[in-house]
C-alpha cells in the first residue's frame, strides 16, 4: 500500500465538495479543532444575526417582537428545519428546552402510551443524563423496573411484552458506536415496545432516518455537530402517528392549545406543539438558525462519506504512527457501526490530552482512560487529521505529556 | 388639591434618583414603553457582552470556554447575583430553565417533603402556566386533590393539616395585586404547609424578602422587570434549610454531584445545584448578567417608592382624565396590595390598546376586557405616565379605537 502523505491529503482538501462549508465557520488560526462532537464551531454569520436580534428585535421591537419577529414560533419553525436532518417530516420536531428535559417528556409520553407494562430498557453506555432523567421519572411514577444492559445483543434480549419503552443512544458518547436504528426499532416493535432515540451524537454527523426506521420518539442536542452554540435549544421528535394520543407532564403554557386565552385548565395543543413547556430562550435559537442556513446547502450523504474517510484515516494513522506507544483505537472499525468520532485509549490519556490541547489540537478526555476526537465534516480537513496524529505522535515520542502541569485534574466538559 | 401638570412631572424626572438608570437602557425614540412587566428593555451594554460571548468565548475559546469563560457556573453565579433582589442568601438561588420547568421542580420537591398529605392549594388567579404545571405533576403522581381558590381569604381558609403545598403568585399578572408574603407564609406554616412563591411579577418590581418571610421555595422569570431579554433563564429558590432533604425529579447531569465522572446512577449535588437539569443556554444568560450590573447599583427601596408614585399617578390621572369614557381602574389602590402595574378595564380594551400601540404607547391586553400598563422604575419616567394618559384620553375622546384595523384579533403576548 502506498503510504499516506500530507501532500496527498492537501489534494483531498482541495477536491473536497464540502470545502466551501469550512469557510462559513470561524475557526481560530493554527488550531486543529476536533471538539465539534462536544461544541460545534461558530457559523460566521451567526454573530450578525444575534446582534440584529438583540439590537433591533429586542432593543427596538420590544415586546411586539414576540409576534412581529416570529419569536413565538421559533420552536416549531426551527423544529421544521431540523426535521430534514433527522429524517422526520415538518410538524414532527420541536426545538425546545434541553436534551435532559426532552428525555423526560418523551419517556413520560411513551410510558403513558403503554399502560400496564412495567419495564424500561436502557443501555449502561447511555450518556449519563439519559439514565438520570429516566431514574427521576421512574422514581416519581413508582412501579417500574429499569433494565440496564451492556451491549446491543443484551438490549435485544431484554425486550419482551412487559417492556414499555427502550431508550437507545444512536451513537454512544464514549466510543462513537452507531446502533442499528432500523433493526432495533423493528425488534422493539415486535414486542409492542416504543423506542426513544437519543440523537445527540448522530444528528449532523450522519443521515438519521427516523421515519424510514419507524422510530417512535427521539431527542437530541443542537450544540455538537449542528453548531447551534453553547447550550442551544435541544429538540424532540414524536412520530405523527403518536401525536394525538401523546401526553407529556411538563404541560406548560407553550404546549397549551390556546396559550393566550389564559384559562385555568390545561388542554394540549394540536400536533408537536403540545411538547412545549415554558417561554423559550429566544437568543439561544439564533445561532442555530444561522447554522441551519449552512446545513440547508449540504448533502447528508456527502457528510457521511467524508466522515467515514476522516475517521478511517485517523484510525489508520494512529495505528501506524502511534501504535508503539501503547495507544489503542477503541472505536468500531466497521463503518456500519461507527459514528463520527474516534476514541483512543491510553492509561495516561488525561495528561496526553492536556499536552495535545497545549499544542492546539483540541479533543477531550473521558474517565478513566479515553481520549475523544470528533470529526465534523463541515469544517474538519483531511490535513487536520494528519496534523493531529503527527502532534499526538510527537507528544508520545517526546513524552512531553509528562510535564507536571498536565497532571492536575480539572473539570473537563 | 393643586392639579398635576406636565411641568411638575418634568421636575420630578429631573430630581429622580433613578434617572441615571434610564440612560443605561436602549429605548426607542418617541415610545412610551409600559410593557416592561412583559418584556424588559435592553440594557445598553448587553449587546457588547453578547458579542464578546459569541465571537471571543465561543468563536475563539470553543469548548474550552465551558471552564475558562465560566459557562459551567453561570446557573449558580447568576443565581447568587439574583439572590439579593429576592431577599435570599448566596447558595439559595439557581438561574436555570423556564419558570414552568422550575415550578415542576419546586412543587415536586415540596410535595416529597410532605409525604402523606394529599392536597395542594393554588389560586385561580395564578398565571395559567403555574396551574398547568401543577396539573401535569399532580396527574403524574396521582392521588392529589387540587384546591383552587379565588381570593386571599379563601386561600387562608383552604389551608389545613392535609395540605402539602400552597402555590402563591406574589403579584398576580392580571390585576397586579400583591400578596402578603409574611402573613401567608406564617399561616401556611401553622399547618405545616410548604410555600412555593411565583415571583415573576414582583422580582425587580419591589423588594422581595423570601428569607425574612420564612418562604420555602420560589420561582420567577428574569425577562420582565429584571430585563434579561426574551426567554432569559428563569430562577428558583430553595431555602437553605430544605436543600439537603430536597429531591427533584428532573434529575439531569447538571444537578449531579459529580457530573463529569459519568456514573450511571444519579446522586444529587450538594446545595442548590441539585435543582439543575440539562446543559444551560449560555447565550441567554449574558444580557441578564448585563442587567444585573445595573441592578447592583440600585436601591430596592428607591425602586419601590418610585413604583408606587408612578402607579398612584397613573391611577389618579386615568380617573381624572378618562373616567367619563367608561374606563375603570381594576388594580388595588392600597399600596400594600399593589405591584408595579395598573390594569384598566373597558369593554373595548382590545381595540383601545391597539390604538394606543399605534400611537407608540405600549401596554398589553388580557382577555376579556383588560389593558395592562407596567411601570418599571429603572426606566419609566413620570412624564411617561402623563403622556400615556393623555394619549389614552385622546384615543377615547376621539374614538380613534373604532378604526377597523384595530378590531382584528391577533395573538398578543
Amino acid at each position: 500500500m502506498t503510504p499516506i502523505t500530507r501532500a496527498h491529503l492537501e489534494r483531498l482538501d482541495g477536491d473536497d465538495v464540502l470545502a466551501g462549508a469550512r469557510a462559513e465557520f470561524v475557526l481560530p488560526e493554527g488550531v486543529v479543532y476536533l471538539g465539534g462532537n462536544s461544541l460545534g464551531a461558530l457559523p460566521r454569520h451567526a454573530a450578525g444575526r444575534v446582534r440584529a436580534t438583540v439590537e433591533v428585535e429586542w432593543g427596538q421591537g420590544l415586546v411586539g417582537s414576540w409576534n412581529r419577529a416570529g419569536w413565538f414560533d421559533k420552536p416549531t419553525v426551527v423544529g421544521d428545519r431540523l426535521a430534514r436532518l433527522v429524517g422526520a417530516d415538518a410538524g414532527e420536531v420541536l426545538a425546545t428546552d434541553s436534551t435532559s428535559i426532552n428525555l423526560f417528556k418523551t419517556l413520560a409520553a411513551a410510558l403513558a402510551l403503554r399502560p400496564g407494562r412495567t419495564a424500561i430498557v436502557a443501555e449502561t453506555s447511555s450518556f449519563p443524563t439519559d439514565l438520570y432523567m429516566l431514574e427521576g421519572l421512574a422514581d416519581l411514577l413508582g412501579g417500574y423496573e429499569r433494565r440496564l444492559v451492556d451491549s446491543e445483543s443484551d438490549l435485544r434480549e431484554a425486550l419482551d411484552d412487559n417492556v414499555a419503552v427502550v431508550l437507545v443512544n444512536h451513537v454512544d458518547y464514549r466510543l462513537g458506536r452507531l446502533q442499528d436504528m432500523a433493526g432495533l426499532t423493528e425488534a422493539a416493535h415486535r414486542h409492542g415496545v416504543l423506542t426513544v432515540w437519543d440523537l445527540c451524537h448522530s444528528a449532523g454527523a450522519l443521515p438519521v432516518r427516523l421515519n424510514e426506521c419507524g422510530a417512535d420518539f427521539a431527542v437530541g442536542c443542537t450544540y455538537k455537530y449542528l453548531n447551534g452554540g453553547p447550550g442551544s435549544p435541544a429538540f424532540l421528535y414524536a412520530a405523527k402517528r403518536h401525536q394525538e394520543q401523546a401526553r407529556q407532564p411538563l404541560s406548560g403554557w407553550f404546549g397549551h392549545a390556546e396559550p393566550f386565552t389564559f384559562v385555568t385548565g390545561y388542554a394540549p395543543s394540536e400536533g408537536i406543539r403540545r411538547f412545549g413547556t415554558g417561554t423559550p430562550p429566544i437568543l439561544s435559537y439564533v445561532p442555530l438558525e444561522a447554522s441551519l442556513d449552512i446545513w440547508e446547502k449540504v448533502d447528508l450523504g456527502a457528510i457521511r462519506a467524508k466522515s467515514l474517510e476522516l475517521t478511517d484515516l485517523f484510525m489508520e494513522l494512529v495505528a501506524e504512527r502511534c501504535g508503539e506507544f501503547g495507544v489503542e483505537v477503541a472505536s468500531p472499525r466497521d463503518p456500519d457501526s461507527r459514528g463520527s468520532q474516534v476514541s483512543v485509549r491510553h492509561k495516561e490519556s488525561y495528561a496526553i490530552m492536556r499536552a495535545l490541547i497545549d499544542r492546539e489540537v483540541i479533543g477531550d478526555f473521558r474517565a478513566p482512560d479515553m481520549m475523544r476526537f470528533g470529526f465534523t465534516p463541515l469544517y474538519t480537513r483531511y490535513t487536520d487529521v494528519w496534523d493531529a496524529v503527527e502532534t499526538l505522535h510527537d507528544v508520545l515520542a517526546t513524552e512531553s505529556w509528562r510535564d507536571p502541569r498536565f497532571a492536575i485534574r480539572a473539570t473537563v466538559t
